[in-house]
């Protein structure tokens, strides 16, 4: 019955036990990464229909739009899947910083061997 | 007692009730989106201490090396955490392709308005 996932050239998002896909969001115009957040089917249906990204907060319990409090909304350019389905990308032009620090990516701090953390500039990041 | 996860200098890893973080996988060459993953405790420590990307399978139940049976394994450059610290940035050098279709990245098809999905070359993808 179903297309394998991978060939589909159908958009047939395989949602986890939560009913979610995990979102990643990058910047159209560096490609930088700028966060990464979780997309149930409301989330994605209103992404789509308004070109603002809409994401499931698992520990609010709610749906939200990236920019509702803080301004700093997600202007969809492209949503791209991966090849089993429960990953997408969003390609994003962003109204200010994306990440709730204020910095510009949510990944801001290097690993470091020995498990300190060091901080990048917004240049170095995502 | 903890810091913060966000002001941490320490790498204090959040890991889910399946004891994984997500971990996004991007080309340090070229900047482009590869593949997204999930990482244990011991993921995490191999890839630090081989310099060789280890993931989790959730549907084999086991730790595997990117590349241990194609041979297109991902050697790490820099690894990052978010600012919730329950995902990782691995930027890596890939030796191949790290979809396992034998494209370059994973997100090879754009998810259009109508649900239909469109493959997209090698040099679109990420």
């Amino acid at each position: 019955m179903d297309q394998p996932r991978d060939t589909a050239d159908r958009f047939l998002p395989r949602f986890d036990a939560a009913g979610l896909v995990t979102a990643i969001v990058v910047d159209a115009g560096s490609g930088a990464l700028l966060m990464v957040a979780h997309m149930n089917d409301a989330a994605i249906r209103l992404t789509q229909e308004t070109g603002q990204a809409h994401f499931w907060s698992r520990s609010r319990g709610a749906l939200w739009r990236k920019g509702e409090t803080s301004g700093n909304g997600l202007t969809l350019v492209e949503m791209r899947v991966d090849c089993d389905q429960d990953a997408l990308l969003l390609r994003v032009t962003p109204a200010g910083p994306a990440c709730h620090t204020g910095r510009r990516s949510c990944f801001y701090r290097r690993v470091e061997a020995d498990g300190r953390l060091t901080f990048l500039g917004d240049d170095a990041q995502g």
